[in-house]
């Protein structure tokens, strides 16, 4: 188990518990089941995979959520079995394990909010995790260390745990918030909330987040969407998106201060949280080396701004080229090029932070080999493109293609 | 030079000569710069990337085939430097060599066709190519040596030249076609006639069509067209459409053959030579271990058939799992998923050549993961999905994604 915490115990939400044990899922005999429940019942708002093909556990908690009126007292995750193309016997295991969940901690089954993240098409071996159960009710703790410990144990290829927290005061009292989350390969988000028609494409990402607040359970879904939009929508390590992506926030009204429409501290607060989570996911990418901000500017609208943004990081050429900090930002043009966004290649200028590199679809006069080269030697950094042709912009976070990648999805593991 | 000929020369196409040259460009210090010149004007097809950001000479091989009404004396191709993003500077660079080669050759510049291939961004010294003409009028020769040293003057990371050929006999005549092509990188060629619409989206991929048969431009262009559709825009390497794909098809009528509409054996003999070159670029495409063909059945509509075979196809997690003979199929399942066309996942099925894998969205119960395994050590194979929600079909040949492509993408060459 942990022997250091990644967050201080006063920063945790309160009205939650925590636990993280061993079921035998993960290969690797590592903590692969965690649990969180909250004292009473919790407002929840969640976003899913916009990819056709769901894993089993994202169809029983929409229909769960959508039972309960968006009320969840446990979260149940499990590790290394994405329990996704399982047909109805993925169905049954991921209700076999909530039905379980919700005789050990006395509520009803649709108040269990399952997730899975790990291979995709091999049964779940359900019984495991209902094994589990007692173990589970005696892990049970509030605090920094059940966080950090149910944190840990959500992870796949990921290389650490990932935490954030924000938090405000208001009449005396202080709200909290803090969020964990896993992701590492197949990243590419492209969440819409239950229900929605599911329009866009593209990880397993797994977010969790808590706050003591007390927010309705149809305010605290807008609140996460917009979040949700600004942050791990708009990240991508491989683009391709998951079956599996899932974005929960439970409100347990621990804090006694109420959250309305509008409320900007509490917003605050949320994108703080989700942001730096976001990040977090593209800077311990599989394989990755290097984290690029990629700032596109005066494209023709936002969505074409997000186009751009979205082709630059899913070209091969382009991240291979980061993995070896090549300058060559022609393949950033060819990009743009074939994103379907209306660009005029003339009117393309690119910086590499605060150096000119391309002007008006051309090399810049000034144009710095050593130093462009130098400038992506960094381990994080920026790269803007002003597109010229209008108003629209965006900001996207995804990293470099290495052999690191390579190796950890070609390597056969059975 | 070569001291072997891919080709006899009684498979060469009559009426044309070939060269090849060293002009510098380059940095090797190979053959860079390939002519082929046809005896008298030859009728012109061409189909150009789609992509919005075009090099210099696809724009000037565009205008020159409007000019001359669709007639081609000399094809002057340099490898090593792309004339892309390089402005006004370029456009003129590109003239200049063309001019050169016209006063060399006898004929108008705009029966001059212009190609590169290379890197991008980077001013291209046309000084040097036009002072390598000299050079390249005492090399032209007819047959297979001169045809051979032209397809092997155009590749850039390429690992082999690539030639193909077929031929018919009608009254006792001979009609001959051959084409050499390059691809290796920046392979996913969604070509359009030029004048078309740019809706497309996505290498370098030069390929260049030699026939003998009489036929006038406007029938040469519509043979073309359906031959690349099913050939050309049928394969990926990388996903990433690069800026100066092109594809010229010449007849030079030297076979005193002429085809007219819906001649069935010169579309035949296209669509094989199409076929066999689309299929060849894949096999060398760059770190490419595996060959994989993908036949997707019973889509929705062939388009959306499409759409399911580029996200397979565009998928690193996909493709890594191929360079590790990875049967993990469920990431098809994904791709599929998040492509954008209609699917019930509950109605895939999934074969790796005759082995079932995947029925009705989950593993097959007879599934055997050795022998799925062992399937996928080949080096070339086949997936098949079949979707299950309407007639739609479609073929597409792509490869694996090893440490190599990234070795050879990211070393910083300059």
């Amino acid at each position: 188990m942990s022997e250091t915490s990644l967050i201080s115990s006063d920063a945790v939400p309160r009205g939650f518990r925590f636990a993280a044990v061993k079921a035998g899922i993960k290969p690797s005999g590592k903590a692969d089941f965690a649990v969180a429940v909250a004292d009473a019942p919790a407002s929840a708002a969640a976003m899913f995979t916009s990819n056709r093909v769901q894993a089993a556990p994202i169809a029983v908690g929409i229909r769960h959520l959508e039972r309960s009126g968006g009320q969840v007292r446990v979260v149940a995750v499990n590790a290394g079995n994405a329990n996704c193309a399982t047909g109805e016997v993925g169905l049954r295991a991921a209700e076999t394990v909530c039905q379980a969940a919700a005789a050990a901690f006395h509520c009803e089954g649709h108040e269990v909010f399952p997730s899975s993240t790990g291979i995709i098409g091999v049964p779940l071996a359900a019984e495991k995790l209902v094994d589990a159960l007692p173990a589970v009710q005696s892990a049970l703790r509030a605090g920094a260390e059940g966080l950090t410990e149910f944190a840990r144990a959500i992870l796949t290829t990921d290389t650490r745990a990932k935490i954030s927290h924000a938090q405000f005061e208001r009449d005396g009292k202080t709200v909290r918030m803090a969020g964990v989350c896993k992701g590492a390969g197949m990243i590419h988000p492209q969440l819409v909330a239950s229900g929605a028609d599911h329009g866009a494409l593209h990880a397993t990402m797994l977010v969790y987040l808590f706050t003591d607040a007390t927010v309705a359970p149809e305010l605290l879904d807008g609140y996460l969407r917009g979040a949700a939009e600004g942050s791990f929508n708009r990240i991508s390590i491989d683009g391709d998106t998951s079956t599996n992506d899932t974005v929960l926030l439970l409100a347990s009204g621990a804090s006694e201060v109420w959250v309305s429409a509008g409320d900007s501290a509490f917003g605050a607060a949320l994108a703080e949280v989700c942001t730096s989570l976001a990040k977090q996911i593209v800077a311990d990418g599989e394989g990755v080396t290097h984290v690029v901000e990629l700032q596109i500017e005066g494209a023709a609208s936002n969505a074409d701004a997000l186009k751009i943004a979205k082709a630059i990081a899913h070209s091969s050429l382009v991240k291979t080229a980061w993995a070896g900090c090549d300058p060559n930002w022609g393949r950033l043009m060819a990009a743009a090029g074939y994103s379907g966004a209306t660009i005029d290649p003339d009117q393309i200028g690119i910086w590499f932070g605060k150096l000119p590199i391309c002007i008006r679809g051309a090399r810049t006069p000034e144009y710095d080999e050593y130093a462009a080269h130098t400038y992506l030697q960094q381990h994080e950094y920026t790269i803007r493109m002003v597109v010229g042709t209008g108003p629209g912009q965006c900001r996207f976070w995804t990293g470099d293609l290495t052999a690191e990648y390579v190796r950890i999805n070609a390597e056969y593991s059975t």
